[in-house]
């Protein structure tokens, strides 16, 4: 038997990897001499550096940023196990955990600890960087990260912005000249799995602005400086950026990705399906477990085990997942290629009590699906 | 495929015949044209009677008799399809929840309804009968019941007892001259899973009175009357009841069925077993389904699902099970027969939760279950 492991990390519990070998052990019990290929997975999101360094064998790298509100934060990003991929969370730099509730003003947040990972990165010799864009505290347009790695945000007057996308309102050019020039060699894949366009109704400001302490009033200013700076991109950069399916995302970063950086815009899940290899590691396997924390009808847009589960598909490997909870509507996954599905909660438990137990509730039931299979098989 | 279904009744939420139907709707959808054997199971204690009927095809009984307190309370029992044998749980007629907190008093209640059903059965023509021993308010060696069936319990002066525990200290001698002639064909067979003797340290009065409302000066009176109650059985009615096991189940009740109904004691799920024909049914399955709401460490000590797996392991059929909650140590249940088990809960929740959506979940755990032999077999 050959199992390929692939959940994602459960949240506050175990990483994708720490899934992993909880499934292996109890499949193990079971399966002595089967072989069992890991591949901890991730959405793009929370847990994408650690399942794609751990997925490749490379390093987690800290260092010290500009956080969102300007102070030094300690962020984290990966180096993948090839030594030329850097993995970043924009979150971890400039993300909405950074902000006391209290502080959050989506005018001043800034994407320049972004930015400054990418610049350690590529000290770190990297030729191409994956960047997820959930969590973000900011609505500034990617500016602070432009600004990070030598874009100037000039006044009418000259002078440099400051932080934040209040400040863009004051936006008269941009000027690339002193842009760092190892920009030019790099290669960025951004995880998005919004479709917002920059400004509007449905834009970054609107959507995702309130959460990050924005008042009606500043929702109106920051969408109509997204406005003003992609007018200023189209004009100065030559990139039309305004209505791009996901320019909205992360404060309109996935805007300043696609016009500072030249990314592309990709579902999390397949860019973390892509550097893991998974397609290649699935063939010959028998069965495929993945699982999140949480399934339910949601799953079926672009998560994890959905992406495993179409990826395992194309080699007609049957999908199991093992999820912490099974929420209402979750028999729609099996229209999605996810034949089977469990809860690894043994009972009436608070969350308390899922979570301190989940690696050994996966286990058993892990062992218990092996069971199943095993007699299946007789 | 043949699929034998045999769960316990999942507590507060399903009877066993309903935990077999949401079972069979799991599994339908994947094995649409398998064979399914529901055999409703239970173990003596509440609930026995609504599965053996069901199991059988049977009727549940009404009928009002003498509460605990000496007040009537509406009771029932079953008779099975045989139309020949009934099933009556002692609890029904006799039980501590007919009995409100504060007037639980062992000296004054009586086990007198349960013989008042044994005669309402007697009147239907039944010619054995199945008896659960759990759950009593009672610990009157079965003398109420005993009364009830026309045993003479007699002070010295000739005067008869009244309800309860305390009256038998002043008991003289049992005349059986009256006694319902009708017994003398019946078979009676009470389930009973605990060994205590009928008195001692480890007797009656000692181990379960206090549940009961006894105060430790009211254990040392009942256990004085139980040894003289057990006194004069052997004296009058020549049979040794004192320290056979089982003999203090239920109050004495134990000692009562064997002194007064000639009764043998077994395990409660070794009777439900031989009642439905379990093992019969077994024959050619290739999977049997068993559960009950709560598995543990506890459950390999004669619990339903162990009673089916011991059977089960006589045809050599694999055993899954699916449980409400497994707790702590549940892994000791695979080296009792179970092969493989499962929680129905989806997730975190509340116990009304699960309870709510129970059936649900055992449909939606089943169907998985299924899903998952399917794929073992292909």
């Amino acid at each position: 038997m050959k199992f390929v492991l692939a959940p994602d990390s459960f949240k506050e519990s175990m990483t994708a990897w720490e899934a992993c070998e909880a499934m292996e052990r109890g499949l193990r019990t079971v399966f002595p001499d089967a072989q069992f290929v890991k591949v901890p997975m991730a959405d793009g999101g929370e847990g994408t550096v650690q399942s794609l360094v751990d997925a490749t064998g490379g390093r987690v790298v800290q260092c010290e940023v500009t956080g969102p509100l300007g102070n030094k934060v300690t962020a984290f990003y990966g180096i993948l196990g090839d030594g030329r991929t850097a993995v970043i969370e924009m979150a971890a730099a400039s993300g909405l955990a950074l902000v006391p509730k209290h502080e959050r003003n989506p005018l001043h947040t800034t994407t320049r600890g972004t930015g400054e990972l990418i610049l350690h990165a590529l000290d770190q010799g990297v030729s191409s960087i994956l960047m997820g864009l959930g969590g973000s505290a900011t609505n500034d347009g990617g500016m602070g990260m432009a600004q990070a790695l030598g874009y100037q945000f000039l006044r009418e007057d000259g002078s440099e912005l400051g932080y934040g996308g209040g400040a863009l309102s004051e936006l008269s050019r941009i000027d690339a000249s002193r842009v760092d020039p190892r920009l030019q060699e790099l290669q960025v894949v951004a995880a998005c799995d919004v479709d917002n366009p920059l400004t509007g109704k449905r834009g970054a400001s609107a959507i995702f602005g309130p959460q990050k302490g924005a008042t009606p009033n500043m929702v109106e200013l920051l969408d109509a400086s997204l406005g003003h700076l992609a007018d200023v991109i189209e004009r100065d950069l030559n990139m039309q950026v305004r209505d791009t399916a996901g320019a909205g995302a992360a404060g309109g970063l996935g805007a300043g990705v696609m016009a500072f950086l030249q990314a592309t815009l990709k579902s999390g899940v397949d860019i973390v399906i892509e550097a893991t290899g998974l397609a290649d590691k699935l063939q010959g396997a028998d069965v495929v477990l993945t699982g999140e924390g949480q399934m339910d009808s949601q799953t079926v847009y672009g998560k994890t085990p959905i992406g495993v589960a179409k990826t395992a598909k194309l080699s007609g490997v049957p999908v199991i997942a093992l999820a912490g909870s099974l929420g209402t509507g979750v028999e729609a996954v099996h229209e999605h290629g996810i034949d089977m599905i469990f809860s690894i909660v043994p009972g009436v438990c608070t969350i308390e009590e899922a979570l301190q137990n989940a690696s050994l509730n996966m286990e058993r039931t892990a062992r218990n699906v092996g069971a199943l299979i095993s007699f299946g098989k007789s």
